[in-house]
């Protein structure tokens, strides 16, 4: 039998058979060590550096450790088998660093879920020790060198004690809340540790599954919100809270089934099922959040627009209806405001506004517009109705991004645009109608104040070539994207209205712009990025929103688009207990001004509808 | 308009009207008091000393203050309404003690109950103050003073926020228990703060209404144990548990519901209502605590015999199905061992056998016998089954200790006997079945080994008397306590076999008696007093106790009865959040002895059983 020799930290020397794992040499000569995932080489939490003797890193290792990490020998001591003589290090700091890919965000963070699994041979009761079930849990789990005591339960995890015991003959995997015991189960099920992230939009509703080891994203799903059914935006929602008697039952109820929903749609994608989801996190904004928490948001929609409850909370799933294990936790971001909500904390999160060192504005353009403006020192937010326009609603021949939307559009001696799958186009979305606006204010087929030229004042080569698409139409104007020769009985065209309903969406954003940077004590000079977020925000064509003025000019080349970043913070918040705990310092730090109530809100406003020349 | 002057600490002079109250003046000026009970006279925590001008003390006053306190010029600062000028002063430290008066024990202890109420009126959101509705209700807690953040609160609480602002127009009261909010009720509530302790016994379960902040009894019930139905006693009710799918499920479900019908009767009787009730304690032996729980007791009636758990347990009524205040808790002591449990802990707080200098025996005689003995530095306990013949069960003649029971007997020229309730008696109960015993050993009619004598072996002079009394009875004897003469058809008499089972009841007792002096190194000169608690052990006779045995005769001088102290302690537990801390830690200082695995339990047993000469 071929034996090595193993050089532990102290000068201790072991000699083993080849072949055993150094987890099991360990645990043979009481070294006290962390297998938090029961040493299935999943967590990457178990780190040794072998300055002598080290193999070649494994497929497991690779997936989470780097390449200087790799070479340096660190390696998982739970996988790791003794081929040879070994020189084992231990780690002071275990700070494995799970790259967490948020779509355009590049962002980083150390994968520390908030629940945590533990597998445990408990001891047998005998005549001379005679300590409790429960209390010879407790001590096996200190015994495994626990950061802090485990002694809390709810009744019901108590009362499953006597069961588990017998039928898994005391070899238990306990779920970890803080100092809580959430959840007992049978035998070692360490290895299955996973979460959902949420987006609660006012029209959208998106689940992320992700490993709570090593931070991937296994599927994804989204929704309609079926409180759509209740009204559009959220103060119509309000109204039938406030109207009708089931008001807020009807609206927490539809949004957590389409919870539970899209909780089964993502598990199903990925394989595995709802009793392997430990945590759920949630974003959306202030009615969202307290129409899925089953708050009366009744005083959001009134001045001053106060939530109820603006705090981090960590509820059980049971409250909420969450089928999930019923040893997870639910994850609820904090607030800023009546409207800036839990969606734009998540922004703040993914975009690491609250750690630049530069001044960023950021901008979250959904059903609604968020704004972030600021750094580390000092962060100023806002909130103003998008309004419905640059999601198609409201629009004349509008439409949401979906197929056969028009989504972008140049205009030039011909106009070209493209349509969402290629197919013949059936309407345009809010980017589009973005573009046309720009093109209308570029080639001058639209004045000042939005008001479409009469042909014979049209100047512009382009616009003259392109004046012939200006139809009469409901006593005033059209402009023809696409004619009823191209689709016939599908022409498609932008009208004065529509251009109407645009600048006043614009006109708030771009006043909220203004009086962020006012209140700040900025020009557009000190903001050195712009993060353009959320579904909207996302599609749209910067140089347009420059063109039109929803975002001055001179920013133009300091844009850049980072996806749905409050879906990124939902993830981030769930993947990391740190993250999570640091929104929540971060969103309290924030300062919210509220347009409505300053004193130049209306003449900047009156301004901002206009196009800039 | 009178107004007078008032001195408060740091030559703080204010003049003020006549007939306002000082709790009043105190907010008016600024001076941050607590007034837990809202202002109105009950809880007696704003004490102030007025060294100048004190007027006579109230009726409010009276009750909770001693006459000392009185003379002194301390007064409630709530309800003290100026009349004079006054001189303040602020007492350093609140230290009310409420006397509560336990049946024979004169036990006083602080009253500080573990849920408190407070008053208050919340701010109301404008555009400059828009902190959430939840934070200011916080900041409203933290404005009065409380002694810790109070910052938890579980979903149900917080929803119930938005309709309680509007219908009490932010006026509201909070029930709060350590840093949680546990409840919001609206306007003033604070008046009202009731608990119930119970006892759980395995044949009786009893409960007391107590007013939180005065430590008054103000109602008092019990009833059979509805799991009798199941099982006289523990082994019989665990077999069901092991031997029925819904086992389980029956034995929590008809104590709790027992218990939610002794909370009808005890709040009825006192004229108040479920919700009123705040909090609950519970005390019952190891198979009584997992019941009541919920939790499978199969495992403390095998070998080692071990808890599932024993820890005390604060749990929400809701998770056993207790209809009291949602805001309320239960408190549940801790057991012991498998055999001694959390009735014991009511012992020995209500005993303060922790805090005593002098070596005490405490023996709880109910269903089971428990015995404690020791002193503060160290405990013994033990647990023998006394089984069913003190009670009056498995007797020929036995009943229980109700109307037209034989209690007491007395022996003499003629044989005396007392009836429960003065009506023909119906049967014997415990107490006078040992009387009998006694007598019988007394007067020289049974033998040391607890056979009755031939009529012609009897030589004592009043054994001769009433050796006329011994009929012949199925091949053996029995002696006649009442004729077919004197009561037709309902002759009385004790069995050769009665005698028997009292003989192996007190066996048992006797042997964990001498065993646990044994273990501790003590003899009978050692232990300063005997308490005897407990259905049985408050009814029956010490000197027939000596005279059979059950109790080392020196002893019996130094006996005296002190009625439920199980209920006492749960009494002590539910009113004072010090005592049942103190509780916790006592009961893990207590060490066990099995006396089962004791190597001369067997001999020691079979001594015991003899009755001395």
């Amino acid at each position: 039998m071929i034996k090595h020799k193993i050089l532990f930290p102290g000068d201790m020397q072991v000699e083993v058979e080849a072949g055993v794992t150094l987890k099991d040499v360990m645990n043979d000569v009481g070294i006290n060590f962390d297998f938090p995932c029961g040493g299935r080489g999943k967590c990457g939490k178990c780190l040794i550096r072998l300055t002598a003797g080290a193999h070649e890193a494994s497929e497991e290792e690779l997936k989470i450790l780097t390449e200087e990490e790799v070479n340096e020998g660190i390696r998982f001591a739970c996988i790791t088998r003794v081929q040879n003589n070994m020189t084992v290090e231990f780690l002071a700091e275990k700070n494995v660093q799970h790259k967490i890919l948020l779509s355009a965000l590049n962002r980083t963070a150390k994968v520390e879920p908030h629940i945590t699994k533990r597998y445990l041979e408990v001891e047998k009761a005998t005549m001379t020790n005679h300590r409790t079930d429960w209390q010879r849990i407790k001590d096996g789990l200190a015994a495994q060198g626990s950061d802090s005591e485990v002694s809390e339960a709810r009744l019901s995890v108590i009362r499953s004690v006597p069961d588990l015991f017998r039928d898994a003959k005391h070899h238990i995997t306990a779920a970890i809340y803080n100092n809580e015991i959430r959840g007992l189960e049978a035998g070692n099920t360490s290895e299955k540790l996973l979460g959902i992230a949420f987006d609660i939009g006012t029209t959208t509703i998106a689940g992320f599954l992700m490993d709570l080891y090593t931070g991937e994203e296994l599927s994804v799903a989204s929704t309609l919100n079926p409180q759509t059914q209740f009204g559009a935006d959220v103060i119509s929602r309000i109204t039938h809270v406030n109207l009708d008697p089931t008001g807020l039952d009807d609206l927490h109820n539809v949004v957590t089934s389409a919870i539970n929903d899209l909780i089964g749609e993502v598990v199903e994608k990925a394989g595995v099922t709802r009793e392997d989801i430990y945590a759920v996190t949630i974003v959306g904004n202030t009615c969202m959040h307290h129409l899925f928490l089953g708050i009366n948001p009744r005083d959001v929609a009134l001045a001053p627009y106060v939530p109820v409850v603006s705090e981090q909370l960590e509820i059980d799933p049971q409250d909420v209806k969450l089928e999930i294990n019923s040893a997870g936790k639910v994850f609820v971001l904090s607030n800023i405001a009546g409207f800036v909500g839990a969606d734009t904390v998540g922004v703040l999160l993914a975009t690491e506004l609250d750690e630049s060192e530069e001044i960023k504005l950021v901008i979250d353009i959904g059903t609604n517009g968020e704004m972030l403006l600021g750094n580390k020192d000092r962060i100023l937010a806002c909130s103003t109705a998008a309004g419905p326009a640059f999601e198609g609603a409201q629009i004349s021949c509008g439409m949401r991004g979906a197929t056969g939307a028009i989504d972008h559009i140049t205009f030039g001696e011909e106009l070209k645009y493209s349509v969402i799958d290629d197919v013949t186009p059936l309407g345009i979305c809010g980017s589009a109608l973005l573009d046309t606006i720009a093109g209308l204010v570029e080639v001058g087929l639209i004045d000042e104040r939005g008001r479409f030229m009469k042909p014979d004042q049209v100047t512009d080569p382009v616009g003259i070539k392109l004046k012939d698409r200006l139809i009469p139409y409901n006593k005033s104007t059209a402009f023809v994207l696409v004619s009823d020769d191209e689709s016939p009985g599908r022409q498609i065209f932008v009208t004065q209205k529509d251009i109407r309903e645009v600048q006043l969406a614009k006109g708030a954003m771009a006043a909220g712009i203004q009086i962020l940077m006012k209140n700040y004590g900025l020009t557009t000079d000190d903001i050195k990025q712009v993060q353009l977020a959320g579904a909207f925000g996302n599609y749209l064509n910067p140089h347009s929103a420059c063109v039109i003025g929803l975002i001055p000019a001179e920013l133009e080349d300091r844009i850049t688009m980072v996806g749905n970043a409050a879906g990124a913070g939902s993830k981030l918040a769930l993947l990391s207990s740190s993250e999570y705990q640091r929104a929540a310092g971060s969103a309290r730090n924030v300062q919210f001004v509220e347009l409505g109530s300053d004193k130049n809100f209306t003449s900047t406003f009156a301004d901002s509808m206009l196009f800039p020349r």
